[in-house]
């Protein structure tokens, strides 16, 4: 998996335990187009302050990542913490720090451990290698129980081109886990307006439609960073190139989104909430997210219990409008409510075995529109208690 | 615990498993002024809709409430169910079935056992007695672990008036649980428009006070029936008296609004969520309701801690105004937050014995202006998913 014009590396700073990864360095050969996506947690961490002060240029060549500590709620020495690590990282790169971009995701609130970041730069930046992206995205996890990586490959004006992204999603079960991170790396040329546009496109049809909002953590960050090394013509605008970078750019970040919620903490069932017949676009969001973040819907199929009633129920609070007696609900193919009543136990025995079966979908119909949305969730278990009961200690 | 001019009966009907109580019916001697408020969930039980078109004409003289089948989701054949077993209950108390409300609490969208109801009727109506309101507090539970009672002796027109009330509350951890149901009744003499604009206050503070909405499932009543027994100068409008049955009721769902929260399902912890300094109501509000219901939080308290920062980027995606270096956060006296940012160890570690020692208080100030408002909560424990992954099994 190697992208034209990138390096990668990672190391074990002790930032976590010892023996763990838990720092990366990203970096270009030169000044890259890039882009990025923020949290619109107003309590923003001080390195996404500092990423979006310095990516205001739309150019960027390095990106250093920690785990095991948000740099959150830390105030001016966490974002003098974040100038010095980037800084340093700068000057053994041999480019200005305002080109090194910091990212954390970790705990809140705690100062970042300078000392042993300081110290495991110097051995990061000379292990920089075009192969080292699952390096990186081994050392960028928290909870996460597997790295997480997406590749594409395309051709844009005749020129093959190539997309790789790496994830980690602590479990983004609920909107207010810790944080996303997302870094996207192609070859293709193109200008970081043209970047930050298809970003926002992707992003709106994959990790907005993970949680309620994609982006209310405190660090939650997606960087784009294009090296041009494909050597296509740069692509500054609309037109069937900037969709055929799109395309690839909606296939990689859906890839991702789907295997964060795969790993999503303690899940035991993946399943996709798709509502159709819905008056109005925002109607047709809300009951989606709604039925996909409630706790009884979700315990319900941890248990594999087609439990439809608590399915009404969220549809009933959603706020989307709709007559209860015209509803549908599906699992997969197996109908179990129609005119808003239930079809019995054995349409409920089927359902079950659609939930056994793996990753399902659970379709609404509201009859009351035309209109369509998703999301995609996971159940909610035991497990996703304990981890977060128990997520400092 | 008598209330002049009520009686009240429980049964065991073999709607839930057999040897449980699981039917009650209260009883006024004669049609007496009520008010009541419901759900606000497009899906409304059949009762929910039967209740509240008997109760436009303000009076009403008997409840007739199963547990363990919420005749949610169940059409015209509900509706008949609830006419028909309320019905019954009017014919053996020698009354209109226009003046017997119907309650239901339990699955979704099963038929309600006729046949068992009506052979429990009978027995239900020859044993109601004035002292029977403990039994009937039993027999509307669910998942509740213990019965749910409040109890209030005041004074009106120089007269003793007596309030008592019942609620069961299958786990309000969340807004989209089952059922609540809460019944209040008083020898007090008032008219039903003073009774339910005293009621809908009582509730704001109250019910609607421990959920995002106390008014979100397809089945949450609250009904107030007065007796008028106390022999008082009927209330008819504002004025001291008024004030006076207002105070006790608040002091009756208050209480009974914080025994549903201690009893929430799996709950160890119970915290009083409170925030200061908001801008505007509506920002204290969204702040009190996220942080209460943040899983991340709910499972942090589970835990036993102090993890300050789930806090954070709870209020930053609440969507309150403030500024996060402005945030104060505390448990009960220990303040563990200042200036947004955490005052270390020795503070958490006094924070943490807060949470150890018993019910407390979480107390944000947002210093962004002179607004407070509070949620009841409890924490969010491996029973609860226990509970809800097996509800029907």
């Amino acid at each position: 998996m190697i992208i034209p014009g990138f390096r990668f590396a990672a190391a074990m700073a002790g930032i976590k335990k010892a023996g763990v990864w838990d720092l990366s360095l990203m970096a270009a050969e030169e000044p890259v187009a890039a882009a990025a996506v923020y949290t619109r947690n107003r309590v923003k961490a001080a390195p996404v302050l500092l990423t979006r002060q310095r990516l205001r240029s739309g150019r960027a060549q390095a990106i250093l990542v920690n785990a095991g500590n948000a740099n959150a709620c830390t105030g001016d020495q966490g974002l003098a913490a974040a100038r010095e690590t980037t800084g340093l990282a700068g000057e053994l790169l041999g480019i200005p720090p305002g080109l090194v971009l910091p990212a954390s995701t970790g705990v809140i609130g705690q100062s970042l451990p300078l000392a042993k970041i300081k110290a495991a730069l110097p051995d990061l930046v000379a292990n920089l290698k075009a192969e080292g992206l699952p390096d990186a995205a081994r050392a960028i996890m928290t909870t996460d129980t597997r790295p997480k990586t997406a590749f594409f490959q395309g051709k844009l004006g005749g020129r093959a081109f190539t997309l790789a992204g790496i994830a980690k999603g602590a479990g983004m079960i609920h909107p207010d886990m810790a944080t996303l991170l997302v870094f996207i790396f192609t070859d293709a040329a193109a200008t970081s307006a043209v970047l930050k546009s298809l970003l926002r496109q992707a992003n709106a049809q994959s990790f907005n439609r993970i949680t309620v909002d994609g982006d209310t953590s405190t660090n939650d960050t997606v960087l784009l960073l294009a090296s041009g090394k494909a050597g296509n013509p740069l692509i500054a605008g609309a037109g069937p190139e900037m969709a055929a970078l799109g395309a690839g750019l909606h296939q990689v970040m859906g890839d991702l989104a789907r295997q964060v919620v795969a790993d999503g903490e303690g899940a035991r069932h993946v399943f996709k909430v798709e509502v159709r017949g819905a008056a109005t676009p925002r109607d047709a969001k809300k009951a989606a997210v709604t039925v996909a973040l409630s706790p009884l819907v979700k315990t319900a199929m941890a248990g594999e219990d087609v439990n439809w009633g608590r399915i009404m129920a969220a549809l009933g609070r959603s706020g989307a409008r709709f007559h209860p007696e015209m509803v549908e609900i599906a699992f997969g193919a197996e109908v179990v409510v129609k005119n808003g009543q239930g079809l019995g136990l054995d349409a409920e025995a089927k359902a079950q075995k659609v939930i056994q079966s793996g990753d399902f979908t659970l379709m609404i119909d509201l009859q009351a529109g035309a209109f369509t949305d998703y999301y995609d969730t996971c159940d909610y278990t035991e497990d996703y208690i304990y981890i977060n009961a128990s997520y400092r200690s």
